[in-house]
C-alpha cells in the first residue's frame, strides 16, 4: 500500500511513547538501528511496554528513538490494536503487508511475519546497519526472522540486554500498575490470613474448616477468588507449600495435600495486572517447633535489615551477601559460601519485578543488570531458609520501590507465622 | 561431570515417552537428527508435552525416536524437576553443564543455554546433521542457539511445523486434560446463566445484582471463582463482550461496562489446566432484537450443520465453507467471499485446542495442518455473527473430540439466548 492509506490512523494521533529517549540512547550504546520485538502475543513482556492492555496474538513492534511501529495480523484485532494506538503507537494494519493474500497464497508463518516486520521496518524508516530483536517468537521463526533481515541488509544482533533495561525503567503508570496488584495482593493474604486462623484442629494435627478438609487447593482457590474480583490473573500460578513442600524452596504445593497444626505453610503469591507484584509469607498453625519459630525470627531479621538498607545507590549483591552473613553466623549453609547446597538458605535475596516476574535489577553477583540500585526500580526482598530434612520452609518476600531517600514498602503486611495474630 | 554420576536418576526408571515413534517418524520427515526445545517456562506448549505438569523456569529438551533429555537451570527447581523425570524424560542436571560456574564468571544467558543445550544433545548422543529448533525463547537468545549448534556441527532448522505436528496427536491423559478443563467450563457457564437470570433490570435497561450493577468484571470474576476452584488457571483471559463490544469478535469486554437488557452478550472462556478448554455462548437477558434473535437462530444452524459433520476425513475448510454458504444465502457478508468484511461473518470455523488454545487441525485453505480432520483431534466448532453497525454480536462454540464415527462433545450446554431458559 502507499503511505497515504495510513491517514486513517492519524485521528489517534502520534503520542511520543515515554521512553522513546531511553531507547534512543540504548540503540546508540548498541550501535543499533531500532529494536525489533516478534511475539505471538501482546503478553510477551518485551511487547507489553508498547502495547499496554491491548490484547493481540502474533504481532511485531519495530521501534527507535523516533517511535514505535506495531503491526498485527487480523483485522479482527483492530479495537485491540486501536488501544495501542491510542497510547502512541503507529498501527501497521494486516492489509498494509497484504497479509490476506500472503495466506490465501499459502506462505509460511516465517514468510509473512517476514512480510510484517520487512514493512514495519519501512515505515519506520529504519537506516541499514545492526538491529536488536527481542520478543518470545517460535524458535524456527526468529531464526528465519534473523536470516530475512540480513538478507534485507540488516544486521540482527541480540536485543536481550537493551530490552531487559528498558523495561527495568519504568513509567509512573507502569509502577501504579505493580502497586495495584500489590494492593491486590495484600488483599489476598489478609483472606488467606483470616481462613488459617479460623480453620480448627482436629485429633490427628490435620486443619479443617466448615467440615471439610483443608487443603492447598482451598488456600490457593480462595486467593484466586481474591485476585479474579480485581481483573488480576495468575499467569505463574501460586505458591502454597506445606511442610517438606516448602522445605524444598519451589515446589508450588499439592492440590489435595491436607494443612497440618505446627508445619509452615510458605505462600508466595504472584499475580499479574498489567504488570507482576510478588509477596510470600509464612504461616504456622498453632504451636510453630521451636526450630521453626527460630528460623523465622532470623528471616525476619535478614528481611529488617535488608529492607533498611534499600536504597539507590546499593548493589542487590551487597544486600545479599549481608544476609548470607547474618545465616552463615547462626550456622546455616549459605548460597555464596556453599554452592548448590539444598538446606539453609539457596536462592538469591530478591529480582525486579515488572511485566515479567523476574526482571532487572538483578541480585547476582555478576551479569547484566547487577549494578546499583537505583530510584524507580521495582525489587522483592525475599530472604528465606529451608529445612528439607525437618521439613519445614520459612520465606517472607516484600516488595518495594526504590525511592531518592529509601524505598516505599508495597505489601505493608503483617509477618507473624500465626494467622491469628494478624 | 563424567557420565558415571548420573546414576542417581535412574532410580526414576526409564520411562520410554509414548510419542517417541512419531517424533521418530517426524524427524525422519524433515531428514533431521533430533528436536531441540528451548523455553524461558515449562508453561511454553512446545515443552509442556516433555514435562507434562512440572513447573520449570528456562529448561531445554533434546529428543529424538530414542528418548527425550531435560536439562534445567536451579538446582531448587530438582523436585519439580523430578516429577518431568518421572513422566519419562532424562534430567541433566544444573550441575552437569556446570551452571553455577557459569554464573559465578559472569557468562551471558546466550553462553549459558549454549552449554545446556549442548550437554543434553550430547548425552542424547545427536549425530551430526540436522536439529529441529522448537519452544519460545527470547528471540537473541534462539538466534544465538543456531549459531552455537552451527559452530558444533548441526545445521538447525525450523521445528515449528514438526513441533504442531507432534503436539497435535495427544495422548490419552492428554485428551482426558482437555476435558477436564471443559467440564469445569461447563460449569462456569452454568454459573454465569444463573448468575444473569437472577439479575433484574432497571428502568434504565441497566442489569442488577444485589443491589449492584451487573458489569462486565463481575460476571468475569464469577467464572474465574469457578476455574479458581478447579485449580485452573485463564493466562489468556476471557472475554465477556456486551453490545457493541462483542460486535467485533474479539474485544475481551470493558471490565466496568454494566450490561444491559436485551443486548447481546458474548462469553467466551478458554480456562488451561495442563491443556485449554474453549466454548463459547452468548446470552441476552430479556426480549431480543429480531435480528439478534434471527442471527443466533442462524448460528445455532451453522453449529448443528458443522457438528454433524465432524468426522475423520474431513477438512475443516469444507466445512467452514459450508457455513460460508449458509449465511451467505441469508444475506450475510462472509470471509471467503468478502475478504476483510467487519460484518456478518468473519473468522474461521474452527481450530485445535490443546496446550495452547490454538492447535492443529487448521479450519485455513491451505498450510500446515488444514488436512483432514483425524480421530483423536480436539478441535472447537465456532460460527458467528456480527453487526458491528446495529452493535450486537453472537458465537457459538462448542468443544469436540473427533471419535472414529463422528464426535463427542466436551461442552454439553444449552444454547438459548436468554439465560432464564437455561
Amino acid at each position: 500500500m502507499v503511505r497515504g492509506e495510513r491517514s486513517a490512523n492519524l485521528r489517534l494521533g502520534v503520542i511520543v511513547w515515554p521512553r522513546s529517549e531511553l531507547l534512543g540512547d540504548l540503540l546508540a550504546e548498541e550501535s543499533a538501528e531500532a529494536l525489533v520485538v516478534m511475539a505471538g502475543s501482546s503478553r510477551d513482556p518485551d511487547l507489553q511496554p508498547f502495547v499496554g492492555g491491548a490484547r493481540l496474538g502474533d504481532a511485531c513492534v519495530v521501534a527507535h528513538g523516533g517511535g514505535a511501529w506495531l503491526a498485527y495480523f487480523t483485522s479482527m484485532e483492530r479495537e485491540e490494536a486501536a488501544r495501542a494506538g491510542a497510547g502512541g503507537v503507529e498501527l501497521v494494519h494486516p492489509a498494509d503487508f497484504g497479509m490476506e493474500t500472503l495466506r490465501r497464497e499459502g506462505k509460511s508463518s516465517e514468510e509473512i511475519f517476514a512480510a510484517a516486520v520487512k514493512a514495519a521496518c519501512d515505515w519506520a524508516g529504519v537506516a541499514p546497519g545492526r538491529v536488536a530483536l527481542a520478543g518470545r517468537p517460535a524458535a524456527g521463526l526468529a531464526v528465519a526472522m534473523a536470516r530475512m533481515l540480513e538478507e534485507a541488509g540488516w544486521k540482527p544482533v541480540s536485543g536481550r540486554g537493551l530490552m531487559l533495561a528498558l523495561r527495568r525503567t519504568k513509567t509512573e503508570s507502569e509502577v501504579e500498575g505493580i502497586a495495584s496488584a500489590s494492593r491486590a495482593t495484600v488483599e489476598a493474604f489478609e483472606s488467606v490470613a483470616r481462613m488459617l486462623a479460623r480453620s480448627s484442629l482436629r485429633e490427628d494435627g490435620e486443619l479443617w474448616l466448615e467440615e471439610e478438609r483443608l487443603t492447598v487447593a482451598r488456600v490457593k482457590a480462595l486467593a484466586a477468588r481474591v485476585f479474579a474480583g480485581h481483573g488480576l490473573e495468575q499467569p505463574e500460578s501460586s505458591i502454597v507449600a506445606p511442610g517438606e513442600e516448602g522445605a524444598t524452596g519451589h515446589s508450588t504445593g499439592t492440590p489435595e495435600r491436607v494443612l497440618r497444626a505446627g508445619e509452615s505453610i510458605v505462600v508466595d503469591l504472584f499475580p499479574r495486572g498489567l504488570l507482576f507484584a510478588d509477596c510470600t509469607r509464612t504461616f504456622c498453625v498453632g504451636e510453630a517447633p521451636a526450630a521453626l519459630a527460630k528460623a523465622h525470627a532470623l528471616v525476619l531479621e535478614a528481611l529488617d535489615v535488608s529492607l533498611d538498607a534499600v536504597r539507590p545507590g546499593v548493589r542487590g549483591w551487597t544486600l545479599h551477601e549481608r544476609v548470607c552473613r547474618l545465616f552463615e553466623n547462626k550456622g546455616f549453609a549459605v548460597p555464596d559460601k556453599n554452592p548448590g547446597t539444598q538446606t539453609g538458605y539457596f536462592h538469591l535475596l530478591g529480582h525486579g519485578v515488572g511485566y515479567a516476574l523476574h526482571e532487572l535489577p538483578s541480585f547476582r553477583k555478576t551479569g547484566p543488570g547487577t549494578d546499583q540500585l537505583r530510584a524507580g526500580d521495582v525489587v522483592t526482598i525475599e530472604p528465606g531458609l529451608y529445612d528439607p530434612d525437618a521439613g519445614w520452609g520459612v520465606r517472607l518476600e516484600d516488595l518495594v520501590v526504590v525511592t531518592e531517600d529509601g524505598m516505599t514498602n508495597l505489601t505493608p503486611l503483617p509477618y507473624a507465622l500465626d494467622p491469628r495474630h494478624w
